[in-house]
């Protein structure tokens, strides 16, 4: 992937199994990556929010990477997340990054320490030159608390500092005034590659996203159900749109299976994020459902809850 | 409009004149209804927040709902906001609005008092038998501070609270959850009228809205040019799904004009509404553009900014 | 009270109880006033936050101001709460608190409707100027979503706008300084009585308020024990910081009532102000511990939270 | 420092200096140290928020925790951030500050993945236990976007799993709460040494705190001036209010230095950290004023705004 063809299509960010000791489980991981690739996803994206690389340690991350890579073999590009606090940080993950063979880097706007349009502007800028890879914008004020400007996203598309944005911010009507300031729809969909690849995270609102003119899609629950959203994807760029909302509503559907986990007993990314990695074990994907770190784990009426939205999705077979 | 009919199309939030010493401008109000009308609109909202109702006094209040009324004469459903803190204030405008002949009622949760699900469900519950109109839930976190869940949501429509919703949360995930959870766009679009009507505040993103089974739109911009709503929801509705994108993104260029005050200089609400006013004055429909309260006032620089997005938009002639 | 005696001392938001219709129970309320009057009060403040203002309709608030003005019957300064979304709605209540023989006013920042600290200047000079009465400025960003900045409050304190101000936002460094800009402790305790008042709403660190060098508290759990607090300001006044903390720390084990109800089940409002009001009711002041609107009641096990509050704080004697 | 022992007095978050190359300029660090330990602070923290550990990579935490450990030379306690996002990555952290020397770590809330209360309990037990130091927690609701309850922090205080508390929420009402739950000022200022201590980091209200019952402070400002927290803190322990008044309103102004930026401009955290590291410039302490990573630098008229507040302190001669 060279920054003169920008990403389209479905890019899921990769889960990071884990063994009983807690450590990646590798095996798991690559059987993961033939899942996606078998189910004919566009690239990869290791290390975003799904990956929990939050919760991995450098050595974690590398191990992670490195897996993915591998296993992807060249078929699809891989995207490495660069999740850290601040520039400085951002640049180690993005060593990191190039020595493991990621095609591109993502990374978010600073947080913990308050900051400002302007440093944020200098933070993308940096490391998209020290970074030496293809950088997209990761928009997700649910972890960074602050929202990547339409004005500031549009100046670093126009002056080559971002190759893309994911845009999980859930503002669709920003993603709308960013689409129609970059020349609308049809400059995109029809006309060569766009120079800048937008990717939508809402995972539920694909085929409105696809409408308006996104590139691709960057779905957690893309995991569990990754032919689900290429299916999704093909029905929008091959016009029918009403088989596209058809498979967007039956994957809303199965994406009820993130409330797992009751919200006064666990926090929203431990019940999201063990609903994934139970449902691709019972997939078969993966040895363990465990998540990392001091998260509460699901219990086996939360992973029925799993199984029921698996069978009711026609993903496993029904009793 | 009974509650066996709930509202489909483009429903304006009716902004509100004011002449020289602050007061309703009836006579402007009355040509607004008859502009919006003449654009083929399907409902009229009538002191939502785009009226400014947080700034008129109940007085005010009455004079705009009553002219607004008395304008429609029955060629469309009159929806009346009845905004304000808690239940017994929304239960005083909502006898208001009964007596001045109103279809409908639009409420949101309660604030400025911190408040709970329960208690949001025991207001709507109250506000309904009450206020004894059919109800629309507004769910407008960015005013209220409380988002309305798709659980809530959906209980008050199954058990016949609520006739609809109006959502300006911006969250079009959850909206699409309620969607599906309500059957799904098929039984909305193609069956029946639903029981349950779902419109959507977010102007700039109609077309997926619309795609996705929303029955409908409540556009601020659509003071402005309700026509191109209408084309925009008639080309959705008639599955020309290009001639809507084509649509939404004429109108995405022309919510530009929101954009008229320095954000250093003034609110986003006085902006964005003395844009709209002032473009209603430009095109003849208003006498004057200004705001009410304490809100700061267009300048020259900020009213030409309005006036190019009017011209770029064909609304008004190329000079 | 005349702008240039601004006030001291502690001054309660008074409750307003309710009967059994839900309508002011102004035999209650009387009684308050005379509870509160006899504790040693310096000052009342009708329509507050506590006094469930936002729930009150129009009529209500007027008879419960008018009945706190008659019980006060000018033995301590009455100031009445103008709590509106924005300047006009907040001049109607303004008119009808002149009318009802109040001694001053306190408004809140605009809100609902997004705001600009321009904007909010004006609505406080505006409702100085055309409210005909000496102006407290309410900081309270729990139920307004913003913040009165320290300049703000400086310049409008300084230029007359403001005879004072109701700190409740918590924010004890910015409150500090506030006071050093208006010339520091000394120049306010020592010297002749201010021309802005001071006052702090945060009823758990009064002594270190006073210390500071702040002229009064307004404390909600002030309606139940106001001897305690009034021996508190006494114990400041007076030199004794030991007595002081040690009268703050039975303080705050008391407020321990308003945690009465589950969180799980009922908002904040209800509980505390339910906490209250119940505490008034075993004390014998009010004849129902009723709140407004759509709130949650306490149950009997929340009632019996709160009175053994009340045992434990010698306020009722210990069976 | 044992955990039978644990912290009293003045704790400086240490900043670390930068020299031009953008790396830990270790000399500068060691005459930082000297600075603090001559103005008699208690202890120092080191790795906290205004050491600008969030831009830190982890051979510069490694190189300035060493520099610490080794300039205080056993005099005072250093106890050490771990700021991270998660436990796994904590953990990491505390490994590198056991191998420093430090004498106890403090550490956040889990930040970025959305966490629960009862992770959050999870998270510091497992800090405490695979940390092998006595453990600090660090509420700082501005950076991580969770405030730590007063009923966790207890639970945590009475099973041993804290140390203490280092209290950046702002939240004054709630430390208070905790003091008294815990046995109140009086068991804590005149009994023997606390078992767990409480130390604000609110700067501007250090003598109210103190007189609260909180066991002492750490403040960021306590770089530029620690012989000023000290003289404030042995007041209030001398029990001379009047004169730890008149010190901590000479701090708040000059604590007025961290405006050197214009907020429209650069962030809170630049203005602030790069108006402390320009005052250990200016008086001889450091060579550089710059800050890490991304950050906006100070330009001229910010340093004079910074020199201005310096001499107004008398901390540099009057010219």
């Amino acid at each position: 992937m060279s920054s003169s063809q920008p990403l389209r299509g479905v890019v899921p960010p990769v889960c990071t199994p884990l063994d009983a000791s807690g450590e990646v489980d590798t095996a798991s991981l690559a059987r993961l990556v033939e899942h996606l690739v078998a189910g004919g996803v566009h690239g990869l994206f290791a290390l975003g929010s799904s990956s929990e690389v939050a919760f991995l340690t450098d050595r974690q991350r590398a191990v992670a990477l490195e897996t993915v890579v591998e296993a992807a073999a060249g078929r699809v590009p891989v995207l490495a997340g660069v999740i850290d606090m601040t520039t400085p940080r951002v640049l180690v993950h993005a060593e990191a990054a190039r020595k493991a063979g990621a095609d591109a880097l993502v990374a978010t706007a600073p947080f913990y320490a308050r900051t400002h349009p302007r440093e944020i502007a200098l933070h993308f800028r940096t490391v998209r030159e020290r970074g030496e890879l293809p950088l997209y914008a990761y928009d997700l004020p649910v972890s960074v608390h602050s929202k990547l400007s339409t004005a500031l996203v549009r100046e670093l598309a126009e002056d080559g500092t971002l190759a893309g944005l994911k845009d999980s911010s859930g503002d669709e009507g920003g993603l709308r005034r960013l689409i129609v300031a970059l020349g609308g729809r049809a400059g995109r969909a029809d006309g060569p590659a766009p120079s800048f690849s937008i990717l939508t995270g809402s995972e539920l609102t694909v085929d409105a996203a696809l409408l308006a003119g996104a590139d691709g899609v960057v779905p957690g629950l893309g995991n569990v159900d990754p032919a689900g959203y290429v299916r999704l994807y093909d029905a929008v760029r091959g016009g029918d749109l009403d088989r596209a909302v058809a498979e967007q509503e039956r994957l809303v559907q199965l994406f009820g299976l993130v409330d797992a986990g009751p919200e006064s007993e666990m926090g929203r990314n431990s019940s999201a994020i063990g609903a994934f990695k139970h449902a691709l074990r019972l997939l078969g994907v993966f040895t363990h459902g465990t998540t990392a770190g001091s998260q509460i784990q699901l219990d086996e009426v939360c992973v029925a809850h799993v199984e029921r939205h698996l069978r009711d999705a026609a993903l496993l077979p029904v009793r």
